[in-house]
Parts: structure tokens; C-alpha cells; sequence
């Protein structure tokens, strides 16, 4: 583990020889064909699109401010006494069409937190620009990212078990998604060798991965960490095959274990895009796990040569996120100031401590013996493997939610669904003590009631998780389409 | 022009044998490539991915409520007298993940808006179920039409001029739009019949249209309504050619010169929606441009069976739209009521009609006998015909822009980029009158500068609208990328 503050300068590697080679220059290799299809427009119809005072501009297509209907606003927020109240200005702002990146004082002061924990130098750096673009969270993060660099039948890496999320957006754009095999600290390098070396006898119908999908911190589903020398071990693998890497890591700030500094703060890992020399790292932050999802707010950040078309993509899909949402987050972060900020991320932690110490109790009452698990040190997530079910689907589907308790499963974070999986995800941030109490007593005498009889008489349709037909051959997935139609007749 | 006020039920041609025929029970001829590639879930994942308190749920990737630093918020409206307070419970929702179709109270208004301004049954009308989502503004909606019908190389109609971020959209999905002729009433439907008669000649490279796309009131960019007779000409040869009609109506609210009722308020024209007998329309409606823009809100309008895979794709790309905005609109619609939402419309169309004689007035004023134009009765712009220039783009940006004065551009609105446009497009919404006196008077000495020199001198570099280089020849559009490229080198 990393026991660095980390708010030194990005210079390691900077002296290998290395480095020169390998920084990434011209990103055009790893475009979409999408991509090589231009939005065509000269540099004044840019202009004129935009509200501007800085001369008379009458081309925005854009409404008068007499018809907003915000005439006053005010917040009240966690750990501020005082009211804050949006100044008329202001209102006027977030009420009109904006610009990416973002709001200008709200970008200039997460530009500065991303410069405070991935090691950068001011973003303008000659030779080392980089920038961030607000996104709708990092939903929409992924969006632009299959769009800018993903074809249909090209192929990404993930890890083993992965974001549903991802894989569900996958499969429109026909994107191969490919699973590494992981250990309690990621993806095994040896595994992410082996795959890229020997990709054409294994993957020989799919196109050579672009890219690397990762979740660094609270991983999702496992709850691991990948420490530093494992970062840099998978770091050296995409480097030699020439793969960008998506940091995607919207738990990076519920790392709730780590050793504090002086300030009594938890020095979190450095990410990816911190030990990141060639610029292949693209991060995607948000807002959703540590402060508020609803609200849909993220962070793309990344060399600034692929900014004009993550722009591009956001403004066309978008414009922009919500100026509600841009002017409630900069009052909050100005307010707040980055000591404030900090508090918080440490109250989050504080209480992820609890909400684990909460949920592991129950297990250890209710389930002892009949699951297997490690206790996670960041995230939202404890992944259960259920000891006598092979199929979690089937077996909550059937035998736990009639009895009213539901939790995610392991099919759902799968890139292959042609399998079974024995876990289940249980999200702990999220549970009351009285409600695990009650649905780990009902998970656990579910599962007692097949323990010792894994081999249930195939012909009692009862105990349908190891009946014939849904258990004996790997699970077939339903479609989402067909059900949506299915509940509308 | 149709005199009823829209509050009827859509029973036209009801009793019509074709109605029956043509009726779209299955869309999937109409869907692209991604959409045959459908998302692979069962119900019982879809259940675990959703906070719900029907039991107990833990499968959920969700953050706690105790993260969520929102404790208080006001908001001061237009027209309303008190402070209105947004309830604790409020508070938790719009913070934390919700699903689509929207915020509940929010989306029963909205479905009773549309049900009273387009003529439809309630919503869930055995045989005529039909139902609304949100999205982030109309720019998202159209993200979903394309993602939903349109493959590399399908192709789209259009208007002969339209929407440039239609347009700026349609370039990265590598989809054609062919623009058809307009006169004053819309498209007309002639040249409708003759290019689908004569696609495989005119288009023989380019795949059949799937869909129509369409501005019907307040055009943009030429500001003209179709009429309710122009509206079922087209709709007919729609049906005939099996075509969808996407009705983008961003200006529906801006009719401002349409006859009132007994209580005041302007009746609008019918939509396409409202004649739709086939469900082969699907409609597009934003607050952008008659409440706020930078709220970032809309709604796709259209049979329900449509709605799981527009679900679908807004889900994957963003989740929802900001729970801010949506509890900001539930309070400000529930407190306005549809009566205070029509007195608001009211107060738009009164703005606008000074805006536009503001606007005249100038125009009268500076430009005379230079520029041709439309008075508009509905939408934001004024489109005017530069008399003596035959390419707008070069005019303005390098005689007019110089002097701190810039319009919208002709090429902007143009599917076809290889053609010159003498036309400017002028938002009067946004036009304070000092301004445009100010504005309109630049312009008009630019234009009269080339006055009787239309054919200046080549090597005169100083009037490069006529020189060689730009204008001797179709303009030449620069590409997007590389213009930030270079700006960022």
C-alpha cells in the first residue's frame, strides 16, 4: 500500500527513456469509425452557436431570460450553518445554455482537486495539458467512451467480474467485452499477458482489444484494491500492447481503511492516472457514490488532445449537464473549500465503517458456514459467494425474493452470460442493521434448507435452483426488450 | 389555420378503413443495427438494479442517504407569491437514484399536459397505450432516435433548411440527411412524393428513408408553421411510404400570433401527434426554449411500445435527467397548475411579440432594400436573405464579424455543406433593441459596402466575400477536430 499523501507532481518514470517513447501523440489508432466521421463546421458557425458578450451575437438559438422561472434560490447544506442563496446572476446562468466543460468557477476548482489527489501539474503545463469536461456521471462517461473508441465486434478487456452497467451498454454498441481473471489485488498480470499474447488463437473472431476497463478502488463487485505495484505491473501490460486504459472509479474516495495523515485524513492509493506517463489513462469520475446520485454529475479526465471530441460527443448528446445541478455543486465545493471536502470524503468513510461493521455482524449470525466472502476495506460492496448454490440467479429468483428480499447477482456482472454464478452483491452502504438482521436470518434459512441436499431430486420442482431445467445447463438469459413488451400487453 | 382548441381526443379519421391497415404494431423494420443487438437481463436482475422499499432490497449500487449534502432548499418562482420549500422526503428522492419514466408527480402533469395540448386518450387506453420520458432537453431525444433507428449510411428526411444540431448529430452516426424543398407552409408535399418516388435514382447510393424529421411550428431556422391541411398532406404520404415522422417542436409554446379563446390563451396548431392515427409519430417537446434552457429537461412523446427501448437507451447513456431539475419542475408545474403553465406560455408569446417588433423596427430601419424576410409568426428567428451575397458564411466572417457582430448562418442549417447560402438566421428573442440598432446598422454599411460591386474586384483582398478564394467556389468546410487540434497546439 501507497503511504503517500498524494499531492506530489506526476514525475515518475519521468527520467526512463521509456516514457518518450511511448506517450501516445495521436490518439486516431484507437477511433471509432465513428470518429473518422467529423462533425463538419468552420470555426465562426462555432461561434455562433454559442452565447457570447463579448460582441453582439444574435446566431445562438437561445431563449430570453424573461422566461425563466427561477426568480430565487437558496440551500442549506450538510456541515454549513448559514443559507446560501444562488446570487441573481447566477440564476440567470444556470437557467441559460452554458459550455463545456462546465461552469468556469466550478471547473477551476475541481481542476485543482484532480490536481491535489492524481498528481498533476496545472493543467496547462506545456508538453502536459490535460483537462476535465463535466458529464451527466459516469454513466455518461461510458457512453462517450464506446462511442469515441469502440466499433461494433471491437473488443475491450474488463476484469473477471465487472460493472453491470458497462456490460449492459456494451451489448448495443456490439462491443466484446473480455474478462481477466482476478485476484484480491485485480486483474492478474500474468492472466492480461497471457490473454494479449496469445489473443489470436483464443479471440481469433474478434478484433485486438483498444482498451482496458478498470475499477481500481472498491472494485465493483469484489470490493478490492489494487495497490500500487499491482497498478503498475497491469500499467507495463497496456503500455507493451499499446491498450488505453478506462479508469473508471467512482469509489476512489471509499477507500475507508487506509492509513491516515497527520490531518487525520486517509491517504487514498494513487490512481491509475497518476502513474499514467503516456497519457493512455482516461479517468471517469462522479458524484453518485460519495455525495449524491440523484443530482448526475461526473468527471471526464484525461490528456487534453482527446477533449475536443469527448466535448463534441457530450455536446451533441447533451450539451450539457444540468446548470441546477453545476450552480448547486460549486456553491457546495466553495463553500466547503477543499478542508471541507475532505471532511466529508472522511465522514463517508466513517460511516462505511459502521454500515460494514453492521452488515458483517449479521452475516457472521446468520450465515456462518454457509457463505464465503472477504471483508471489504473500500466501496459499497460485499460479494458473497453462496457455499451450496451454483446458480445465484435461479436460486434468489426462486427460493429468496417470494420471501421479500432481494440482492444483486452475480450473472449481472459477468462479461460472460453463458454461465453460472454463485454470488450474490450486497450493497452495505445501503443496509439498516434492523433490515439485515431480517433479510440475512431469511437468505440464511434459505439456504440451509438445501444444505446437505445439493443434489435435491431433480423432479421436485420446489427447490428449483438445482432443478432440471434451470440449473442442469447453463443459465439462458432472458431479454430485456421481449419483457419490457411482455408487461405492456 | 385550425381554429379548435386542442383539448378533443385524437378521433380523426377514426372510422377511416385505412386507419386500421396502417396502424404500427411492430417497429422493428424501423430499428438500426444496435437496436437487434437487445441488452441481455432477466426480470429479476432489472429488480435488483432498482432502489425500492417494497421489500427488503439490497442489490442496488447505491450510496446512503446519510452521504447526501443537500439539507434545505428554497426556490422563488415567477408568478408565485411564497417561498416554496422542498420537503425532507423530496430531498432524499432527488439526491438518490431514481428511474425513468421520472419523478412521479412530475410525470402524471406532464402525461396530462400532453393529453390536453395533443388530443390523446389517457395514457393507458386499451389499444392506444402511449406514454412520455424524460430526457436531458430534445438534444438527448434525438441522441435516442438515432441510436434507436438509424445505422451508418440509413438515410433521414429532412426540411430543406433545419436544425444544425440535427445535423452536427447526424455526421458521427454516419447517417444521410436529404433536405426537401420548403415554401411557407412547411415542406412541400410535392417534392416529398418525388424524392421517395424517384429515391433509387435520385439516392441510388444511399439506403431508403426510414423517417421524416420535422419542425412544425416556429421553424427553425425560417420561423414558418405548417398548417393543419400541409400537416396531413405530409402525414399522408408518410403513411403511404410507411416513414416515421420525428416531430422535433421545441417552439410549439411560441405560436404568438394564433387567434385566442374565450379565456385568452392563444390556440395552438394541432401537432402531428395529434393526427397521428398510425402511432408512426414520435414527438420531442423541451422546456429549453419557453422556460430554461439550463435545466436541461425534455420529453420523447409516442406509442408505448416504443417507450421500453427509448427507456433503454436514455437509461444506459445517463440514468435520468438531474433529480434537482425534475423536483425544481414538479414544484414549479404543481404550484402553477395548467393554468398558470398557460398564463406563462401567454406572457412568452407577448415578449416575443415585442422582440419581434423590436427586431422590424431595426431592420426597417438599417436594412432595407438589402435583406428579405418573412415576418414570423411563432418561434425564436428571423431568417433574412442577404440580397446581395451569395455565400453568408465568408460575408459575415470576414466583414461583418470583424466589426463585433455576429448572426447565425445559413450553411449551419443546411444538410447539404457543398452549397453557398445567402441567408442569416437572427434569434429576436435574445435582441435587446439598443442592441440590434447597434447591430442592424453594422450590417447594413457592410452590405452596402458591396452595393453595385457585387463583382469586385478578385484581387481586393480586403472584400474577401467575392474574392477568389472563398466565395468563386462551393465553401469548404473545415473539420470540427482539427480546428480544436490546432487551437490546442
Amino acid at each position: 500500500m501507497d503511504l503517500e499523501f498524494n499531492i506530489e507532481s506526476k514525475k515518475e518514470n519521468s527520467n526512463s527513456k521509456e516514457k518518450e517513447n511511448k506517450l501516445i501523440t495521436d490518439y486516431s489508432k484507437f477511433f471509432s469509425l465513428r470518429n473518422t466521421t467529423p462533425v463538419q463546421v468552420t470555426p465562426i458557425e462555432l461561434k455562433s452557436f454559442v452565447v457570447s458578450k463579448d460582441y453582439y451575437q444574435f446566431g445562438a438559438g437561445v431563449p430570453s431570460h424573461l422566461f425563466f422561472p427561477i426568480k430565487g434560490l437558496k440551500f442549506q447544506f450538510q456541515y454549513v450553518d448559514e443559507t446560501i442563496e444562488i446570487e441573481e446572476d447566477n440564476l440567470g446562468t444556470l437557467q441559460q445554455y452554458s459550455q463545456l466543460p462546465g461552469f468556469p468557477k466550478l471547473i477551476e476548482w475541481l481542476r485543482e482537486l484532480q490536481k491535489r489527489y492524481h498528481g498533476l501539474d496545472s493543467y496547462d503545463t506545456e508538453g502536459k495539458e490535460w483537462d476535465i469536461l463535466l458529464t451527466t456521471g459516469s454513466q455518461q462517461g461510458l457512453d462517450v467512451m464506446f462511442k469515441v473508441f469502440l466499433d461494433r465486434n471491437d473488443s475491450l478487456l474488463t476484469e473477471r467480474y465487472s460493472y453491470g452497467g458497462m456490460f449492459a451498454l456494451s451489448q448495443p454498441f456490439g462491443v466484446n467485452t473480455i474478462g481477466i481473471e482476478m485476484d484480491d489485488r485485480g486483474v492478474i498480470p500474468d492472466q492480461l499477458q497471457y490473454v494479449l499474447k496469445n489473443w489470436c488463437t483464443l479471440h481469433r473472431d474478434k478484433k485486438f482489444p483498444k482498451a482496458l476497463y478498470v475499477i481500481p478502488h472498491g472494485q465493483n463487485p469484489t470490493g478490492i484494491i489494487y495497490d500500487l505495484e499491482r497498478k503498475r505491473e497491469i500499467y507495463n501490460i497496456c503500455r507493451e500492447w499499446d491498450l488505453l486504459i478506462i479508469e473508471d472509479d467512482p469509489h476512489f474516495f471509499l477507500q475507508f481503511e487506509n492509513p491516515m495523515n497527520e490531518k487525520g485524513h486517509r491517504i487514498l492509493e494513487k490512481s491509475f492516472l497518476k502513474i499514467d506517463t503516456d497519457d493512455r489513462v482516461v479517468r471517469l469520475d462522479t458524484f453518485s457514490k460519495f455525495l449524491s446520485s440523484g443530482i448526475r454529475m461526473g468527471i471526464i479526465t484525461c490528456s487534453k488532445k482527446l477533449m475536443p471530441i469527448f466535448n463534441l460527443e457530450v455536446t451533441c448528446a447533451i450539451f450539457h449537464p444540468s446548470g441546477l445541478t453545476q450552480a448547486m455543486l460549486e456553491a457546495l465545493f466553495l463553500r466547503w473549500g477543499y478542508e471541507g471536502f475532505e471532511n466529508h470524503v472522511k465522514r463517508v468513510q466513517d460511516i462505511l465503517i459502521q454500515k460494514r461493521k453492521d452488515a458483517i455482524e449479521n452475516i457472521e449470525k446468520h450465515l456462518k458456514g454457509l457463505v464465503t466472502y472477504r471483508v471489504p476495506n473500500s466501496g459499497l460492496y460485499l460479494w458473497l459467494k453462496l457455499n451450496n448454490v451454483d446458480c445465484s440467479l435461479t436460486f434468489i429468483r426462486d427460493i429468496v425474493f417470494p420471501r421479500n428480499v432481494l440482492f444483486g447477482l452475480g450473472i449481472s456482472h459477468s462479461p460472460d452470460r453463458n454461465v453460472k454464478s454463485p454470488y450474490i452483491r450486497v450493497t452495505f452502504s445501503y443496509l439498516e442493521k434492523e433490515d439485515g438482521d431480517v433479510a440475512f436470518k431469511i437468505l440464511g434459512d434459505c439456504l440451509r434448507s438445501l444444505n446437505g441436499n445439493n443434489n435435491i431430486d431433480q423432479d421436485k420442482k420446489t427447490v428449483s435452483v438445482n432443478d432440471k431445467s434451470s440449473s442442469s445447463k447453463p443459465h439462458q438469459p432472458l431479454i430485456l426488450q421481449l419483457q419490457f413488451h411482455q408487461q405492456i400487453r
